[in-house]
């Protein structure tokens, strides 16, 4: 049984905080939210009223916060975990940002005495109710060694990516596999329903094939039906294609494929698509081929 | 029990008909190559010395040839098919070919009082062998339901996805996400490599989420082993591209990822790697982030 | 003095024919056009019944015809330009084409006697009036000799660039710049406006530097007052394309960047764009961007 | 007669303030390097010890840098230009950065009370030797009409383009179309030497028509000897794309295309040719193509 922080409850901090409690563990939440921090109240979690008193007397803090600027703020900033933390004490960022800011955060962490974790996940909202996220590590063995158990609590699929920011690099490779399949599967389905075809039919065979994929296994439905609701929504997809697109273009390697998508992806979110899930893909290939939207 | 001819007796051809030769089938073969009908009479099948010999009597007329090209001339062309084979005899295109010219085929096929239908395969020469294609069926309902049983011996999802056409439809859209998710994976490791990731562990877990896909189960291995023996050759995934392209563009819809991955994949031929797996693509990826190739 | 026949009077065909009068020749023009026949007429010229009334006699035979199967039909079919046509007639199709077509007619016309050559021309209906149109030579030099005074009726810069076809291949060139350049213009403008940058002064700027070229000099004020009247129809040039796309593949050349822009242009004509000016793809830039349509 | 600091005498700054001098301005240049204050003063200049000597009784500064981070320093940063200028003096900001960079500098700028303006430039080495430049500049109509005077010693195109920032929008725009057009420009000449077309009649012909650009101009007759040897190189070209395709991403603007040249510059500097002229990207072209690198 740890003692955890967890600083962040909106959509998937709160359910893997509430998980965690389930799990047997004490769970202190910050948020700038009242609600949410009612909300980790009601699942037995308890309440701090700043970063320092939630930090205070944790082995373990855990942030989940949505973009780089937040986990810079939140880790590094005056009042912040780094502050507060004392040495020792391990730092899961559960967070999705930029691979070059988590190796900071993990350096400066590091210099404290901190023991740096990088941890983004895969699974969206249900995964994070269920406990079923697949969750990406960067850092030391020892650490990763360490959080294991705590962290089956939260997610099915554990894995130990490598050094400090490697977990955030798996992650950016995950999103630019999603967002280009997502595409893939709506130029195929607005072409076979060009030609005619009984789509139905078309994405049973197709799903069960070399073509298969878990876009088409979760999302084809949805995309044959023309119901986006999210799910993990464009205007999030949008940021995390900015992150591989300059995370690939630092290291020099070329994405063409995905670079193009993400421009797919931003022409989502220009026409106003912002809000739903990245399935809506689907729609800028009607709109590029000239088909009524439904 | 029915007497079938088949007609192309190649890598996908021949373990076809000898699975149809087991499955208690009279199959009459024919081939313009010696060893490939002395290979279906050692599997119990029988060598005819011409198309028409071939289709004399037989109730099920199978064709599985490289290209468009080919099934014109075999089924259309003197001495083909459409000469020889009697009124209510059920001819099955099991090859891979543009679907504007499958439908031609149909009309021709249909006018001469044969039951047409397309049904190109997915699985490679692994499902051939081992009975387990995924099958795409284009043409009429009692036709499909005939056949159906029959199919049961070469593969196991069969599915029938719309008029005379509609197979080939599909698998072209097959191709298209399947050549697509190639590359998507294949900017994905080079992406991971270069950030000095745990690429073992980082396609583990990529497969258990929401990028998961039939690329990253079967032939992520062997793209981080650099090992490129086919299966499935870049020559034959390049036809398939110039066939999806130029079936979208007919169609007016716009595959702009689809049409890049086209490119890429004639990057691939032109620079020697048409012998390839198409997992191959990978090599591209590199070349073009000037990464010494292995 | 030559005597020629002209096939094909529409909207270059016929401005051609009757500079080719005013230049002192005898010109004899067919076309399955009525009025089209009679404009040529009231310009000095003379109608024929058929093609082989128009080619009876003449020394030059030219052809302008709007795609490759109607060069095919109108040269190779029956009643046509080569069994008409006596041994030593040069034949100069000034129809795009693709280039491989090109090289077919001209080889059966060499091997019937004539002396073939293409000719594809750039500078759209304008160029034809004023008689200041590009020429693109393919052909033997001895050929190109003798029809430059003649050509020099038609058109201003007459450059010959190699063996039979390429005429062709240099025009499919040319449609790719062409398509690709008014592309990056439309992405220009579109950012610009974005920015609320004064675009007037900004494309100035623009064509007087390194970026200059022929679109920003004669189609970006049309583009900056959404005025897309033709010109050159998105139709055409969605045709021009085509050829190009085509020709690179079966060369086995990779043009990324112009695949991108074929796949643009077809998304302007699904959009209903076809019969607007080639410089409208600046309102697929506004779709993508989600920007009103003016 | 002005008083001039210029800040930064590189391979622009340094002629460009030797064409001030020759114009009869005073101009005390500053630069880490000191050779290159050196040919300052053999031209005539005066050289000092810091910003602050340099800034000191100037009437207008101007600085010329190579990126975003050494203008925010040398303007901003401590001992820099805002700390020493005098309120009412002019500055001037010839460097190449990013729009949201040059709004903000110039925001603090006019805090203190200076009159900020962009001035970015296009023209090269070349042009700022002979003084031939065109100038984009951002900023107030009044400092725009007092230093125009000023540029035309440096410049022949000098237009306003609109606000502050607004220069470097546009030089990003300008950027954005030359990089598209040499890759199109590459991407038609390997095109046409794979189908043995002379390439140097086809480039004359290309160049008079509607294809007709400077960069057929200037650099097509190097692209066809392999002659690379810069002119602006691909490394700066690489950075100035990633200004305008992450300024498009901000304001919500498609660039497809200019994405997908940022990619393929990116490639080219991946492989090696980073110092090479940007015209060296059909060696990019060639590569993908597998075609012999001369």
């Amino acid at each position: 049984m740890s003692h955890l922080a967890v600083i962040g409850l909106g959509i998937m901090g709160l359910p893997m905080a509430r998980n965690l409690v389930a799990a047997g563990h004490v769970v202190v939440g910050y948020d700038h939210g009242d609600a949410r921090m009612a909300a980790l109240e009601e699942g037995g979690g308890r309440r701090a009223a700043s970063i320092a008193e939630a930090v205070a007397g944790a082995d373990v803090v855990i942030t989940m916060l949505p973009d780089s600027p937040q986990v810079e703020e939140v880790v590094l900033g005056p009042g912040g975990v780094l502050e507060h933390a004392t040495a020792g004490v391990i730092h899961i960022d559960m967070s999705s940002i930029r691979p070059d800011v988590a190796v900071r955060v993990a350096q400066e962490c590091r210099a404290r005495g901190l023991r740096p974790l990088d941890a983004p996940v895969s699974g969206g909202e249900r995964g994070a109710i269920d406990g079923t996220l697949s969750i990406m590590l960067g850092g030391e063995d020892a650490d990763v060694a360490e959080v294991r158990p705590l962290l089956e609590a939260v997610g099915r699929t554990i894995v130990h990516v490598g050094p400090n920011g490697s977990g955030q690099t798996v992650k950016a490779a995950n999103q630019l596999i999603v967002g280009g399949t997502i595409q893939l599967v709506a130029e195929a389905i607005v072409f076979l329903e060009a030609y005619g075809v009984d789509t139905q039919a078309a994405v049973e065979v197709l799903a069960g094939g070399l073509a298969g994929n878990r876009i088409l296994d979760l999302k084809a439905q949805g995309m044959l039906d023309r119901e986006f609701a999210p799910g993990f929504r464009i205007d999030l997809h949008h940021k995390d294609l900015g992150i591989v697109t300059s995370a690939a273009r630092e290291a020099g390697v070329a994405i063409p494929v995905g670079a193009l998508v993400a421009q797919l992806m931003g022409s989502a979110r220009a026409n106003g698509d912002g809000g739903l899930d990245h399935s809506a893909l689907l729609r800028g290939v009607e709109r590029m081929s000239g088909r009524e939207l439904r």
